[in-house]
């Protein structure tokens, strides 16, 4: 087991890592908040997978625990569901000194997080994430949300947990396409800022299937030490926190041109991180050996995208529509070594289509248009 | 003019308090923030009031100016209308860059403001607040919300603005009701926390109901400090600020109890303060001089409350609906002197029965409860 501590201006919190640990850590997190009763929220997959875990957890403590379980799936993670949760919540005559539990992958964590952000203006929160996506990424760093029907993660708040516990058993029932899906983000935290932790992983490929909680362990950690780290130099994402989003701006553009359901996140950020590695060697930032050794890790992992054809002007319509887009320009999330990214100010769309055309025409096996062949005279 | 800073943890911003100063001081609180665009919201009656009041402060400046109005009254200030106001946002393609501009009293403020906390996790806030309450209360410390069919303000955040602008030339259109209401938090800000503004109202009761600006500028200067002090002292309501609740707890139930719409907030908190006045004394806190001379300022304002008749179980009830209520028993706040407010713990909702019977015996004009005489022994 291993502990890692976020410290924030005015909150400081744990991040337990290690397998089979919730029976420990979950009450000892409630312990320091003292709540009158723990609302836990789940969806209905892991519910029907794990039934009264969390209460099994909390067997022969004080507090009476409740479980709200939601619909499992990115779609219902809208304002309509976390509407539902609070009717709820008054059902359960919630108070202030209620605690919230999430217990799922990012869908719940963002909404139970952004519950637990605004309901009464703000109650404890413990972040039990379980998915590999949501244990080193969206459970460290406070972010939370919901959708809007125009854009992902629109409606929200930061909302730092007072404890997170990452019990890496949950990864057993995981199905394989969503392990490889959070590896991808596990390694994006070596490419963009720690390239020991890249070695480490380049090493241990080998492991990246299996059951080696060892191994877990140690990338986890690693892997939300680096985020953690951000995250203390940036909270509200100002300037440096944007690093994070390396590989998110083509991945943006593929979720939405696809409507957000053929492709996971991590899948979609995978192909955004070759893309970025690609523009970084083309302007001349990183070296062909770096270049080289990201693309042999991340390209076994790679299920290839397929998407409608786009012509440059959806191209950049689509870049556009980004959150962190900002008068007609974008940041740019580039790489000047392994381990170390930087953000590109003020980027064209227009610069970035010839690269995507190169990009698409070297990698014909990773990224496909569908419906003819990519033309970037566009 | 003049200006208060309020200074919070990671935040410092300017409240300006005077007649006629929107034009001068909203453009140079926009200049510090240096948006792309500028989303104003409001209410129908605003718009009727002051149609382009806003894009006509902002003339002459770059930034793109919308309006958004909203229905105007507290039945509004839901979920659902947020959502509309989350829709164009969206179809305005705001972005983080977009500042909005709550014009209008509580409601706007409230919803306005969580729409500023929550779009893409917080964008910059400015309060212009028209109705007295407004300046006085709301607009100061950063709270927001929108109610819960169960209960006002379930759903909000904390969200301090860029900066206040009070100007006190709205107070000229609200009506007589209105600017009393507003008064009697005004005043609450002397009684629990500065004897002096409460000497200075004292001896200018004679202005409470004209356009005197000068009285005006110094009484909401000094109630603002009031308010500013305490949260600074703390922002997240974890002790301190608690004594803002001064006549919160009856005034609750009072606007529960007659389905908050006979009564307005400041007209509830008057009878709220004079209970909770009269608690003090018989609790043998406050001393009679004091007890009086509160009576004296606020008996001439309140507008007598009528509700239907209640039993003691109905009382207990309606009062740990409150969400400051926390395992049956409820903070109340006293006087210990007047500017001096405290605190009182675990206060049971039955201490409070037969003190709320003599004080309805001791006051037939301020509150009469409907449908037949008032029976302690319930």
């Amino acid at each position: 087991m291993k502990t890692l501590t976020v410290n924030l201006p005015g909150a400081a919190y744990p991040i337990h890592i290690g397998h089979d640990i919730l029976e420990q850590h979950l009450p000892r997190l409630l312990e320091a908040v003292s709540p009158e009763r723990v609302v836990a929220i789940t969806n209905d997959t892991l519910h029907r997978l794990y039934p009264g875990r969390i209460a099994r957890a909390l067997e022969g403590h004080p507090w009476p625990v409740e479980l709200l379980t939601v619909p499992d799936g990115e779609q219902f993670k809208t304002l309509d569901t976390l509407s539902t949760l609070y009717d709820r919540m008054m059902a359960l005559a919630a108070t202030r000194k209620t605690a919230v539990v999430a217990f799922g992958g990012g869908v719940i964590g963002d909404m139970a997080g952004l519950l637990a952000a605004t309901f009464m203006r703000g109650i404890p929160l413990i972040q039990v994430p379980t998915t590999l996506l949501a244990q080193v990424d969206s459970s460290v760093g406070g972010k939370t949300a919901v959708n809007h029907p125009r854009g992902k993660n629109i409606i929200g708040a930061f909302k730092q947990p007072e404890g997170v516990v990452i019990d890496l058993a949950f990864l057993e029932t995981l199905p394989g396409r969503e392990l490889r899906a959070g590896l991808f983000e596990l390694i994006k935290h070596g490419i963009i800022r720690d390239a020991e932790l890249f070695d480490f992983l380049e090493s241990n490929q080998a492991q990246f299937g299996g059951r080696n909680w060892e191994f877990w362990e140690e990338a986890v950690f690693r892997s939300c030490r680096v985020k953690a780290g951000v995250v203390e130099k940036d909270e509200k994402e100002a300037g440096l926190r944007a690093i994070l989003n390396f590989g998110h701006t083509l991945a943006h553009l593929i979720e939405t041109h696809t409507g957000y359901d053929q492709y996971l996140h991590g899948e979609a950020v995978g192909v955004g991180m070759l893309f970025a590695t690609f523009v970084s060697r083309r302007m001349d930032h990183l070296g062909d050996d770096a270049a080289g050794r990201i693309r042999s890790v991340l390209e076994p992992l790679i299920h290839p995208v397929a998407m409608p054809r786009l012509d440059v002007s959806a191209f950049e319509g689509l870049l556009m529509h980004d959150k962190k887009a900002s008068a007609g320009t974008l940041r740019f999330i580039l790489l000047k070594a392994l381990g170390e990214a930087f953000i590109r100010e003020k980027t064209e769309p227009a610069e970035l289509w010839p690269l995507f055309g190169d990009f698409l025409a070297q990698s014909p096996n990773l990224l496909q248009m569908k419906g003819g062949s990519f033309k970037s005279s566009g």
